[in-house]
């Protein structure tokens, strides 16, 4: 019988990781997640704890799982904090990546890995808006440079801002989160928003996995891919979106002043290449978060 | 009486390094180099010995010196060992540079910093020919991106291909030391050269570090500054300038495909802007180098 391919996901305990191990879990792959926390459990999946910015720890993981595939989904995603420790956000998300490709490197059978940079990432030429930025525009030129230059089976991933039912810290979440909340004590979801016009590219977190699953068997070496719905849609359509769902009067105060940095649109076109669509519609997605907090509270 | 400046140099026994620590101690400045070997011995300069991918190691120098300016010339500068360990050139060039940029931040006086570049680094959007050039490519934009977004005096220089006397590498010092040599036993000065078509901006160090003085003066924060003759060479008339100042008949055998890289043109506009003027000719360059290695073989 044929061994089912062996996959390694690092950030395996986070909003995409989480999804991905259940995805790739379901298919019969022999999945390994690398977590933070070693307490973390995740049905199916192997468990296995580690500090990335660590070089031997990063060599010891590689050498002992010897994966066929590399989902390189951990960092630090955190816009706010990266103000504040900027030398974290570039040891996590560039070093980490220089690391596992440097150690795979080395490898006589080297896995695929599949890099995940980020919508917030800044184009040549234009000034970075925050050291997150920077790190994840490193991160990737890194990967894009090292497939280049040492011919590694590297594949770039640019994924939109990803919603769905799970742990995230994204705004479509907090709103769903608050609407649970005063749901269950008859109360009126209140937010208080930047900038209800800021317009984003929101991606069901289920569908970029499919992407990863696309890019993993189809994809071309060397090759970015950006996913996305294609559509930006406004924060104050979400709010209508939500107001649809709920029976409760959400109400919003907008505040401070329109400061959201402009995001370019996605250019699908490589993932539509590989034949991947978008499943999940906007509206089910909200629904299904709507529905991810109001069964936390029920179990509350 | 008032303070002269203090000046942190870090590689302060490298080529460059050598002759920066003798112009700003003529000068009057309290200069400090930062060396990995602690054996090195510089007049009238004090010596410190660090490894600047040691994160403590950086904080301790700074705090210890609390320099008014930093000249960072440290770092791994083969191109050729950058293919056998690019995880070095990536620390050692860019690990480094973050570690200091990030110390210095966290001063109340911060000191003026040259973060120095290379010829070697590829333009935007252009695919890299080397880990080297990956990494001082990196190491500047990390420099300009630290400049803008954390507001702090830092300032970006990119020399062309330095000459002059002194401990250097390069194909100019290759070239004077074999004549040199060859002159002692009345032999025949013979090289291998892989290109002679290939074009250089050749600059003597001496006129850099004058570049780098003004720089220090009347340099804009957040500037990146080219610095060269604006003349480009090719390796052939740099052996007929040789072979004006020696009467050993040169022979240079050229082997290997043409496949030096094609180095753009220095644009020296914001370097005159600051009224930097190059002072050596290239065949007084010359001469100074292959003196100096007839000097050291008299020495012996």
């Amino acid at each position: 019988m044929r061994q089912p391919p062996s996959l390694l996901i690092t950030g395996g305990s986070g909003f995409t990781g989480r999804c991905a191990c259940e995805h790739f879990q379901k298919l019969g792959w022999d999945v390994t997640a690398v977590v933070r926390n070693r307490s973390v459990v995740i049905q199916g999946v192997k468990i296995v704890s580690c500090d990335l910015t660590i070089r031997e720890a990063v060599e010891s993981i590689i050498h002992d799982t010897k994966p066929d595939y590399i989902l390189h989904l951990a960092g630090v995603n955190s816009v706010y904090d990266s103000w504040h420790s900027p030398l974290e956000s570039i040891e996590g998300n560039v070093l980490s990546t220089l690391y596992l490709l440097e150690t795979v490197r080395q490898l006589n059978n080297q896995p695929r890995i599949i890099i995940v940079g980020s919508a917030l990432q800044h184009n040549q030429g234009v000034k970075p808006l925050h050291p997150y930025s920077v790190s994840k525009t490193m991160q990737v030129q890194l990967a894009e440079h090292w497939a280049h230059l040492f011919d590694m089976d590297i594949v770039m991933a640019k994924p939109s801002n990803l919603i769905g039912p799970g742990p995230s810290k994204g705004i479509c979440s907090l709103i769903a989160e608050e609407i649970a909340r005063q749901e269950q004590v008859r109360g009126i979801p209140s937010l208080r928003i930047n900038d209800l016009s800021a317009k984003r590219d929101f991606l069901d977190v289920r569908d970029v996995v499919r992407a990863y699953d696309l890019i993993f068997k189809h994809g071309k070496k060397g090759q970015l891919y950006e996913i996305g719905s294609g559509q930006m849609r406004s924060l104050s359509e979400v709010v209508d979106h939500y107001q649809r769902l709920t029976k409760s009067p959400i109400q919003i105060e907008e505040v401070g002043p329109n400061t959201s940095e402009e995001l370019p649109f996605v250019n699908n076109e490589s993932i539509y290449e590989l034949g991947w669509k978008q499943v999940k519609s906007f509206r089910s997605s909200l629904a299904d978060i709507l529905q991810y907090y109001r069964q936390l509270r029920k179990e509350g």
